[in-house]
């Protein structure tokens, strides 16, 4: 038997295959400018069939028992479909053909109920759990590793997609089985929106939106999505945690803030009762330029400082600027608008800004203009509607482009961080700095690109992008390096380790530079209350 | 050696002593029609010295070098101000001359560095740490519980009372010994504000505000105290912990959010960084009425579930709404415009609003706008800005209400909780009448009011007041009775059991009912981590 419902992507890499990237000419122009072509091979995709994994232990029988035979998947599709995420590095070893890690089985869970017997079973038989939603991490945070545990299964949520909605309230439970438009859809037939659209939103989950404190692109408009969180569940090894279904409570410290972003260590999470919204009457999207990356965020930090964000903003440094002009179909920036400024304008570079004005007719118009006075204040420059509804149309279809790229031996990759205000400049330039130094340390040509998005009054997150080529040992080899050069410049510029990609396998060694020997502790204690077994998605987090 | 910047308070009771409420005839009137006065006997305030409290056990000399023997206090006057906080219960206990618990010395902490070194030497030498900021609990967070231990001190947070502002992220490291004056003059000398203003803001710190999960007057507009903490330390009897100072994290649960509301148990908070805001420039208040208590409600489920509520939005039901009419000296409303509006009216009843619209001269014209837009479509009277001057004048005065009505024997106390929409009517109802059912057994004769504040998209904060004779056996006995029925009505009507007045001693036994057996675990692991030997604030939240 095989599990179909998730069978509908590229089993080698990202989403829908019958979805094709195209690289304009002049992004073509671009890339070899930088050298990024000529280091590079092209890289054919394996055959399903010669995919070597490691092979499957057999499941204790209880376990089997517990989760129902018909719930059980060992077929090697099955397997390899659950055995690594997005990123770069996991993507280069589904096409390398060779998969060092694979779970022994996946298992299907029919109904949150079913799952506190599931877990005590595996507990009770040496088995380890990782918890698989969308399996978009691009930090490891499904890797199926078996620990110290003598199997270890993928447990896919595909089933649990229900929902509830609360009309009063206006909040809805979602099944964390949902992905992202299916749970769009089943809110807007009731005229509602989540308003999370993080860049995995095509395929990612709503138990992976909770398990990794996922922020979207309209964050700053709906708010990230630990914030639209209500109350939750976990279900433990140990019994299941259920959070109150308050607005807020005074009692204790926040349960719900420590079941969102637990990435699956505790236990797994059946559904999330969330905040939902009207969907927008209104939407309004444009593209402006402004002198520098440093005047554009000057912009964002005055519109968050006075509580006055649109529902999208964001500003590309002069570098990504740059790519997105000369990859202007995807951001739809050659209209003619655009060209005349260009040739009005008086210097080199600029920042280009996207922004996105949501809600009722009304909401949209004020949220323009607070914008439109900041921008025109800062000197920006409108560039019309076009850009902001190229910029929406695209904005899912990055991991198609990264994988054309990856079919021509292009290394792309990206991480991302959050700051206080006060930090920005220092650590944009430190990390910056770090990761051009280590590039070129690896023999790797290629541009290095960053924007500022989801702002706070207190600060802002910088997404940066690599594309480059793979360097002299090969991507799999230099990538954690230069990814390891970021990390420690981050860390020593006061930035977090991730804003919004959480923390994986990848992050796991930076986890205690962030939050302390204590802070790792206290996460520690709660990991052996609720886990005392310890096969809850071994090796992530806390590893 | 005596405590003396803790001193400029009533010792038996609240705030300024010179500082007096009065009774106006119409108040007094009500409540003898309520049965109130008749049933309550004047009781007079003993004199300090007279007080009876438990013996003091010498420290061990280990803890008062730790601490420096010129920072431990065992003075009665000392004992006494330490040994309860600000619950009627407290009080009652204070005006009987006999305190049953008080700590056996008090100890201030010179810095923040000071704290860690006398935590592992309390822990070290069994010695039980109750931290103490403002006293102001209503739930007995600060008793002076010795638990197992052989003694127990007060550590009294009053010279932790720093201040550093970044104004590029607008954000303040505030010391936890900080009063809420004392933190705005700070915040205000430089044109900021923190914008938090619970009924106890004169007197509490800002490590009790983050201890407690604190909302304030104005939180609908500035946010609940917890969700302006940027990033928090917490000194532990194994260490300090740290979190991030970054806007946001995706590096699993939040650590932040553990600090909060953890209420002492796990350890001190001696300072947190808060986001500050511009102080307002326009500040407009005004007061309304509308039909019914259910009107007023949707009106502001109206707003919250569109994002556009006020600085500060309230509706009292009908009963508080007579009172508040009756009592009409602090709350200013007995102006002209009111009186030809209660001329006016056709029926009897009615719900009060208070509304308050801050920030910049454009946001607060704007809030107005929102605001009564959605109060004249829910058929709502304007009763002018004198009401809304008033209730702003007299927010910080119903302690001292209270103060005056204890003086001559009546009971007066507050409880409040949180729901979702969807239970609000449901709870209302439900606690109500277990309210009227408890205290009609305890033969209490006395108004029971109730006010809608605190809303979000989701739900809103009931408050709660009663006041009333002491009952057959006195208000020590009866008290307890009338109150677990209310929380066992708010806990089987899906409301939490407190919004901000959190769980101290008093709400312990409710826990296990809000947050689940395996919540409950959760949070112990992590106490049994932090403070292995158990001696932060027994008997406090999980007891």
């Amino acid at each position: 038997m095989s599990l179909d419902p998730r069978r509908d992507t590229r089993w080698w890499g990202w989403g829908d295959p019958a979805e094709r990237a195209t690289l304009s000419d002049a992004a073509e122009r671009m890339l070899r400018e930088h050298g990024v072509i000529d280091g590079a091979r092209p890289a054919a995709v394996p055959e399903l069939e010669r995919v070597e994994l490691p092979e499957a232990r057999p499941l204790p029988r209880a376990v089997i028992e517990a989760a129902g035979p018909e719930s059980v998947f060992t077929g090697a599709e099955d397997r390899i479909r659950h055995a690594t995420g997005q990123s770069y590095l996991d993507l280069l070893a589904r096409r390398s053909g060779r998969l060092e890690l694979a779970p022994d089985a996946v298992i299907t869970a029919p109904s949150a109920e079913a799952l506190l017997p599931l877990l005590e079973s595996c507990a009770a038989n040496g088995v380890a759990v990782v918890p698989f939603g969308g399996g978009t991490s691009v930090v490891g945070g499904g890797a199926p590793f078996r620990g110290e545990f003598s199997q270890v299964v993928s447990l896919d949520l595909v089933n649990l997609r229900g929902i509830e909605i609360d009309p009063v309230s206006m909040t809805a439970r979602l099944g964390a089985g949902l992905r992202g438009p299916e749970a769009e859809a089943l809110l807007g037939a009731r005229g509602l929106t989540l308003g999370h659209f993080p860049q995995s939103f095509e395929y990612a989950t709503v138990g992976g939106f909770a398990a990794t404190r996922s922020a979207g692109q309209s964050s700053s408009g709906y708010g990230r999505f630990d914030s639209l969180v209500s109350a939750i569940r976990l279900v433990t090894p140990t019994g299941t945690l259920e959070t109150p279904e308050t607005p807020h409570t005074a009692i204790g410290p926040s349960l719900r803030e420590l079941v969102v972003g637990s990435e699956g260590i505790f236990g797994v999470i059946p559904d999330v009762d969330v905040r939902v919204r009207p969907a927008p009457a209104a939407q309004r999207r444009e593209a402006w330029m402004v002198e520098s990356f440093e005047a554009g965020n000057a912009i964002v930090r005055e519109l968050a400082q006075a509580g006055r964000l649109p529902t999208v903003i964001r500003v590309s440094d002069e570098v990504e600027t740059e790519v997105s002009l000369a990859s202007s179909a995807p951001t739809g920036l050659a209209g003619a608008a655009f060209r005349r400024y260009l040739k009005s304008r008086r210097r080199e570079g600029g920042a280009l800004m996207i922004l996105s004005y949501e809600g009722t007719a009304e909401e949209a118009r004020r949220q323009r203009g607070d914008a439109v006075r900041a921008l025109k204040a800062g000197g920006g420059a409108y560039l019309g509607q076009s850009g902001g509804r190229g910029w929406a149309r695209g904005r899912f279809h990055g991991p198609y482009l990264r994988e054309l790229l990856m079919d021509r031996g292009i290394l792309v990759e990206t991480f991302e961080t959050a700051a206080q205000w006060r930090d920005h400049e220092r650590l944009y330039r430190a990390v910056r700095k770090a990761v051009d130094g280590a590039m070129s340390g690896e023999g790797m040509d290629g541009v290095v690109m960053c924007h500022l998005s989801h702002a706070y009054p207190d600060g802002a997150s910088l997404y940066f992008t690599v594309i480059s080529s793979p360097g002299r040992d090969g991507g799999a080899a230099a990538w954690p390096r230069v990814k390891a050069a970021a990390l420690e410049a981050i860390q020593a510029s006061g930035g977090t380790i991730s804003h919004h990609h959480a923390t994986g396998r990848d992050h796991a060694p930076w986890v205690e530079g962030e939050l302390g020997e204590l802070g790792v502790e206290a996460l520690r204690a709660v990991k052996e209350r609720l886990d005392p077994a310890g096969g809850m998605n071994p090796g992530k987090l806390l590893a």
